[in-house]
């Protein structure tokens, strides 16, 4: 196996992924093909799905996440691709994915879940690597702006729609739940760091709530991108525009966590807005007089997947995009920090 | 991974293990390390434990046997062969092991279960490959010598203890079960085909009951060799010398399907002797006298491995035997065969 070997010294600008979800996913496999200096950091906060129950029952913290970008990064013929995605659909193991069994598996015979995600990594030789943000049993809290409260990620949409309320503010539980050393090593090395696309409170938030995340992330001079949603997410950000996006960010962490906003500027095909929009979601407003008064700039970008039949980031123009942005600050970097 | 690289030629002579089991298992831990060319044939007809579970629920072959060959098969670091012996211990998954799921997984994404074995040997890069006897969904029948019948390998030899009669038959349903034709051509191009280690009637037996096997081994010019356990089973063999081993085999199929015979030569450590004559196992005699009626060689090998608190095969020096057999009859063979 490829992890026998002596891993290669990864070549390309090092890039760190903040989130969660599909949408994280699909970012990665257009980092992929830009960097090999990969760092996919994950939230931990899942309870629901074949997640939840691998966690309830085995005491991991949820794979799901992790196995997403796992097939995101990997590098092997769609075999292990399609492998690692396969649902059981029978039996005591119905809905379960072998992903994250593959996962639950290596955590038994690892020392500790962080390492376990190491060698999941070199097992399927992986581009890159990904970190859960904690190997703490992290839980979500919800608070919402008629004052109530939720527990568990999986029961914040259904609560929010039927208190018909805002979301006002996430916390973790336990609050001193311990960040992964390699993800503060990581954000420190950074050349780029990118927060989502991915659902902002129970994806992108959660990660940037682990104590040290926030300082770690102040404290690095790598270009920070936020990249947002194209559609708002029922039960989430319903008619959130892209400023509530950023603000819902700042609020959970600092001010100014990012400078940049990248956003969608290609039309979506009618037939799949109207279906969408009949499932509760609407494109993401752009305000772009609110933006301006954050400090973050926009850069907008024709971000829409020609699949058609799904509304998803193009994971090839925004990778090149990114890459753009990362070029194009790059003297100017290299000049106010020093760098060679 | 290693299964994107177009395969090289295997290097060595080509040897077929037939059979199931740990013994059949621990011949190809050693074999690989002397030749590239093995072909394990398994047999399918497991209905007990995990692979008895998955065989209900997902209506596949059991995969057991086929994992355990792929472990010892693999040339991975020992990460993968811990990941593939790996059992869950808790909630729905209790006691089923990574490798059952790994094998039912691929069997998911592929055409048919051959082809998912020959994926799974190939995401896995193992020496030689694992064919499963048929894929057909075979049970076993055993009739005793009282008359009476019992279906499904895994009630075998609970039902011989009840009562107390010894297995005369064991047959195969359905009848017409397919052989799968790679098994046929492995056969066909063989230098040495080994029977065995492993338990006679629900591992060795099993793989030559199905259509199509004893003819293509009559037919074979390869040297054939039966590894005979070297302690009795409880429920299977009880009290069964050496010859009654060959003679159940013969019975089956037809007279002189081997011309060899290994047997254990060494002395068995006492302490861990009288454990396992306390469950009910003793050494297998002996009857050189017999075995000579039934035109069998019998080759004696210091076989129980050095393992210091159970009674194994060394699988190390079974293998150099083996390897040893076919260069001292390799002259012959060439000879009479006309082989260059």
């Amino acid at each position: 196996m490829q992890g026998t070997k002596k891993a290669q010294q990864p070549k390309g600008p090092k890039i760190v992924c903040i989130g969660g979800g599909t949408g994280h996913a699909n970012l990665l496999r257009g980092l992929k093909k830009i960097t090999q200096n990969i760092t996919a950091i994950v939230t931990v906060s899942d309870d629901g799905g074949g997640s939840g129950v691998l966690r309830d029952e085995l005491q991991i913290p949820p794979p799901g996440d992790i196995r997403n970008c796992m097939q995101a990064l990997s590098n092997a013929e769609p075999t292990i691709e399609k492998l690692m995605a396969y649902r059981f659909d029978a039996g005591n193991l119905s809905g379960q994915s072998f992903g994250n069994l593959f996962l639950a598996a290596i955590n038994g015979i690892s020392e500790s879940f962080d390492k376990a995600v190491i060698k999941m990594g070199e097992v399927l030789s992986i581009t890159g690597r990904v970190l859960p943000v904690s190997i703490d049993d992290v839980h979500l809290w919800a608070t919402f702006e008629d004052g109530s409260m939720v527990v568990g990620e999986s029961k914040i949409a259904s609560a929010k729609r039927e208190r018909k309320s805002r979301i006002k503010k996430i916390t973790v539980a336990p609050e001193n739940a311990k960040v992964l050393p390699q993800c503060i090593e990581a954000i420190g090395s950074a050349d780029v760091i990118v927060f989502g696309p991915g659902s902002l409170y129970t994806s992108i938030i959660p990660n940037l709530l682990i104590d040290g995340v926030v300082t770690a992330l102040e404290k690095s001079d790598a270009l920070k991108i936020y990249v947002c949603n194209i559609m708002t997410e029922p039960g989430e950000t319903d008619e959130y525009t892209v400023s509530e996006h950023i603000q819902g960010i700042f609020d959970h962490t600092c001010k100014q966590l990012f400078d940049y906003c990248i956003v969608n500027a290609k039309e979506i095909n009618r037939d799949i807005l109207r279906r969408y929009v009949s499932e509760g979601y609407e494109p993401v407003k752009l305000d772009e007089e609110k933006i301006a008064k954050l400090g973050v700039e926009i850069v907008k970008c024709e971000l829409v997947s020609p699949d058609n039949t799904l509304i998803r980031h193009d994971s090839d123009k925004l990778a090149e995009r990114i890459f753009d942005m990362l070029i194009n600050n790059a003297p100017t970097r290299l000049y106010t920090k020093g760098k060679p």
